[in-house]
């Protein structure tokens, strides 16, 4: 992915580990429902292909926002949850999602 | 540009209109630097395409969060700013500005 961002601007370092929308609503899964599973991400966002949501995820666990941890071992089953520099994002969603009540109504059917 | 999300989200739904890293890099140069020209978004973000930058400016027109005017007639020159539906976006720049300052800390080369 191209990273052509102004590293001396914080928005644009920060948009440079999250600016992607399937990222932004990976995270807003985790801090609603908090810990999930691969599979439950997938039935939440709907149109994700398996390759992106697991990129994404790689991203935000290398960048140290979500954690991956083992909850059984035969078979292996992983959940994902937020790190306190995950925690730390709930004011953009919060910004978002304040912005979009009150200015991006759902529309009726 | 699919639209998979669920309108019922209010998060999603602001994603949808604003989740994507350029056009949140527009609207940074707005909020922080005022009414702008084309040439002036080109010139600060380094990597756009022209075409893309049309398309971007165009969407946040379309969704009311831009306005363009002429300010000049001869030859036609037009400049764009926020609309209080864009200015409403500001705590979404904020908080990651904020996250962006403590947890995405500048690189040295």
């Amino acid at each position: 992915m191209p990273r052509p961002f102004d590293p001396r601007c914080p928005i644009a370092r920060s948009l440079d580990i999250v600016g992607e929308r399937w990222t932004l609503l990976i995270l807003r899964d985790l801090a609603i429902l908090g810990p999930r599973r691969f599979q439950d991400f997938q039935r939440r966002l709907a149109g994700i292909s398996p390759n992106t949501l697991s990129a994404r995820l790689k991203t935000l666990e290398d960048a140290g926002i979500v954690t991956r941890s083992f909850y059984e071992t035969h078979p292996p089953r992983a959940e994902y949850r937020l790190t306190d520099k995950g925690e730390a994002l709930r004011p953009v969603l919060k910004a978002l999602r304040e912005w979009g009540d009150r200015y991006a109504p759902a529309r009726r059917a």
